[in-house]
């Protein structure tokens, strides 16, 4: 007679003996036009288990490794500062412990923290970053701390030539032309990944996904919709190149909002790319 | 760094401890016209904690008691018996150890083997059950184990003079004749719930509760909707004269199909029903 | 080997042996609002079977009665007064087979040319109506043959005195003026329905119900919810009182859209008033 | 050819006309549930079209009165301060060009700048607060400015002996006693509210509407639906009796998320509140 | 204090001001299978402020030219004729002020009142027809005027040789032959519109884009989806296209039902393509 | 004044007359996630009216063939063997009849009766099989007849190298391991169908097509959704393929839960895969 405890498929671990951490985030206080991210893991765990635990891309299998879901963070509402404190803390407690985390949002902002405790366990981190938008504003609407300037803040620390963009089709004329001199920004397409992943072989990787690169067929289960994106199969083709990167020190993927996709097919992407990214960082 | 435990709310005990155990039963395999009902308690839980611990109709709050959520049973599916079976032995463990247990459906077919465990404890057993069915077919397309056929099945082994059915209207003519000579039924409302109690004060009593008793405009997530029932406020008045039954040892709620009633309104009539009923049998 | 025959359930006579003929108008050209009644009647018939037979109000069967489910009718689409016309040939041939028949919108309007034929059998026609809305507008929009006017057009050839509308609760102030000295208005309820059915006891009426005199908490699935209606229950009142009729004619109900209550529970309602209704008429 | 202005149905006065300023306030911020209610005034305006002008309740019409729709504050998202102090500003120079603000949230939150704006002219300020819940927490996860402390927070300046709360049915134990001492509290009806009224007849009234306090049944489309609430006919007695009230010196209506009722009857009603109520203060 | 001006995106300009005219026609009178194109442009309006305002595609901004939006035409119900009417007016009126209309439906067949003025303007006229549908019917029972005619009535002033079809994948036997003859029909694919734009560069050209082009997996918010379409990027490919046209008069899309897409990434395509098609336009 | 017959757009002959008799298998017993299949049939039915007659694939007209549409089978719940048998009955019949039979489901688990009965006539049958999954557990969760193991019962009787399965993307390990030596198993796409269709030109053949090897952006509704499918255009080039074949001696299509897919483009698509696969049929 135990408790009820509740994971993403096969993630049966216990913290100590775990090699990855996965954890998620139910935060979309920034969200400026439909919220509803904080939603993403409640409807995930449940939802895996539509899955198998192998994966016939990778040829492996979730049940092979140590796994361990640590629940969703408490977070309050309406204090975004605190927010991301208590985001950093647990990355860091986790990269402390040294193993990897994989994080799941909750909105793009929630990345900012994550890479943050990254970079300062790797000072020499490279963020690959897939997204349907540039999220390089330097403000919105009057606040540093958006969604919608989430990679900007990043670069504040990590600086030029640390950022590599795949997928944008959406942002200010400004932003477009901000990128041309401070990120690596691929409009539309992955084209120049698999060149990418080739020179950053060696060094230490953050990947952060935001789900919205797809395009909307694919994946209707977001906020902001963003039709003439990468189809799912194109994403399941850069995970698969993602094995090249031999270290890869975190991750995340945001920006599933499970309630505008009834169908639950958005939901069920996000967990097969859950399970793929893990058996990566594995 | 503790695993993803997920109760109802305030259902935190562990079971030694516990005096009710709370557990959910995900079947709706004889379910003929809608299904769902598999579904009810993987939106309960969440959901229960947009509740109150706190009953401002009974004074009484969740925090103050020892409840156990035993999570969910496992079923094949497919294979009526084989699942009548693993809920009976359920039952029975719960009963053997002095505590009571609360059952969430799944369909109305899950009481059968839950009664027939109280029966077994408590050979004086009487059942009050609330529903807008009769319930009383001797078997629905050839097969007799059914929701159909749920109460006729523990007549089979109660006997006359040991049920009463509340806000019962719908049936077939049969049905309504079968029970003149067999059961205590009243159609439509709940006017002789108040004398049913008194009579059966201090015998030990089993409630079953079919929340399609209700009206659809006040439960809209159910697989028949049938017009014509109870508020919600006649349910919980019903709840309140409950509290005079010096003998309740087991109790039930069945039939929510959330994904019907896409507002949530009817998980949270749920949800609120299980507050209060838990709390009317510690 | 038979072909697929759908039918409301037990409608399953043949036309000539039938007393009374079901049958559909999936006609919304002039909605003004929210389009969708054309979809009612794919949404009854297989919804009908989740009900019984049998009524427990009524204590009669539809079993017991030879009713004809005649489909619905195949209309053209933008030209209104086509489909009026298609609409009074098929009810006038049902009355000239000394046949009632009892139809199913589809918007109000459609009851104008199936009142008309009534009236062109019965001269001395009353007409009981059930609404939410006056319909009493001379022109909507320009058209005088609109939803919003179909009583003013039956007042046009009934004249004063034979219209009893009730439970209505909008409408401009002109129309409510008006109906001061041409139609009998009871504003909300259903109070004054007994006594006018003992005035109209022995003389032919027409029986129209526009569902939307429900509250929308009981029928959401409406073009134009207009919160403030009358409940389930006393609708089934208001079908118990019409036992009292000796002369029904012919009778309707209109304007469920069954799209807008995903719950079906709008549908079932339907169901359960065209069952009641059926064993009204025979 | 005009600009494409958007009005709730018949408020199309100029601001220096009006005597009542409608607006709406897209918030959402500190709602710890389920998100939405920045949608309200989106989904009423379109949908009070559907709605007539005039009110057989109060035989009077919108359209007999000079109203100004001033459209939605444009507010940040994740500064919970700033938005309190825009909401205040507007009620404030509203109050000061001597006319009455009708505000339509958003949470309940938005309530407690406009009832301090009020408060700021009327010193003599009384509260009529109808809702579900108590909201009476000194604070909610460490934050004291929450949907659930907003009462509470009015208390601060306003005092005891000037709240008025009808048809709570939900909040903590605490909250509840603190009610004891501090407001009148009716729990879950509203048969005080006439007295109350009677009471209050002379003095600055204040009158805050969360529809929540509406049966789930009558009202789906809210965050956190509370079972057992009002019917709407009694909330349209209670608008009907703040007739009597001489100086309501503006008034507001929360925490309508439309998305959470497909079928739109959560709008409608919203809507037919909106008219009555300005029917009331005009 | 300005009234609640609602546009899409960008476009603030004033009609003297601008270049182009945008405007909606919310009918949907002649739709036979599942009507709701009427309320696209309702919808169209608030989401299309999650897009940017930049295009990435173009290189262009819509902030950087004078665009009007003139609302919604206000239509009667019912009757076609009238409707035909008002939206020729319309577009005359535009043209005759020499400014480019942009027309958003709506069902396909308002685009015949606005290509007959832009023939009468420009009597050399050849039309570029994107969809699904032949549109190609001589009548649809048995009403000349549909929605299934539209292009077949177009031909009837325009003539052999001046109209293009693409992407075409369902029609009768009998509109696939009479196309081999009076129109250049391309079934299923965009391959020859390439060739086309090249032939008809220097020519006045009207576009007409039925979003049902696309397969129902990139626009699911339509009446008759039609599997089997083009993808979202190719019809960015394809108005990429367009900017060689030297010559294009005005220009629509018709088709969006939104209410069909819960997701509102069907919606959110059709602003996508409105923003293109106007910074084409310009 | 006829009966009410309902069926698959021109499927309208006599069974006598008929040489491809369609019908509906509403079972989805051991569907281990979400249930629905049971209302494929009840969806597609009035939904194909939105598709023409005339294919212009195959050029080729479904009015130009004699097909019978035999309804749906009566089936009991939670029996399913009894379901087995009566399938199995249904086909053989129809097979004696000389005639072929194009049975829709239902979950996948109702192909097992129908190959069954084809092999009895057809010993050296061979069988193609379009699938996201495996299908070949030998059991799954105690059971051996499941929707996860209908293959694997398939081969039981069929033996090695008579099965060609194509776009399996989901299974087990031991799955994958199995079908090496015992199908021809294609992982993820149809790149070897046309060799397999040339290898199988004049042997009898099975086409059993479950629909969720599509995408999920182009048939979400299925109760299982697995990304990474083939698009609806490789699936019309397959069923062109299928020309080839000689002997094609029945077929099937399963797996759509229409309730999934809101927007009705999962079952417009259905209804398309059955025009094309009937056409290809006679």
């Amino acid at each position: 007679m135990n408790k009820n405890v509740s994971t993403f498929i096969a993630c049966e671990a216990d913290y100590e003996e775990a090699e990855v951490v996965l954890f998620g985030v139910p935060f979309d206080g920034t969200t400026s036009f439909r919220p509803g991210t904080r939603f993403a893991m409640q409807a995930i765990r449940p939802d895996s288990y539509g899955l198998e635990t192998y994966s016939p891309y990778l040829n492996a299998d979730l049940e092979d490794y140590q796994i361990f879901d640590g629940g969703d963070l408490e977070l309050p509402f309406g204090n975004t500062e605190n927010v991301m404190e208590q985001i950093h803390q647990y990355c860091k407690n986790v990269l402390q412990a040294n193993k990897k985390f994989y994080m799941v949002g909750g909105e793009h902002l929630v990345s900012l923290p994550a890479i943050q405790a990254a970079y300062e366990k790797y000072p020499d981190l490279h963020v690959i970053h897939l997204d349907a938008h540039t999220d390089l504003r330097d403000e919105y609407m009057g606040e540093r701390l958006s969604h919608a300037s989430v990679i900007r803040r990043c670069h504040d620390f990590l600086g030029d030539e640390r950022i590599y963009q795949f997928g944008i089709r959406s942002g200010t004329k400004e932003e477009f032309e901000w990128a041309n001199t401070h990120t690596h920004l691929e409009k539309f397409t992955l084209n120049t990944l698999q060149q990418t992943i080739e020179k950053l072989k060696e060094v230490p990787v953050y990947i952060t996904i935001d789900l919205d690169i797809l395009d909307p067929a694919f994946f209707a289960g977001t906020g902001t919709p963003e039709p003439g994106g990468i189809t799912y199969r194109e994403l399941l083709d850069a995970i698969q190149q993602f094995q090249t990167l031999q270290h890869i020190v975190s991750a995340d993927v945001v920006e599933l909002s499970p309630q505008y996709d009834p169908s639950g097919a958005s939901t069920a992407m996000a967990c097969k790319t859950i399970r793929e990214m893990l058996l990566t960082l594995v």
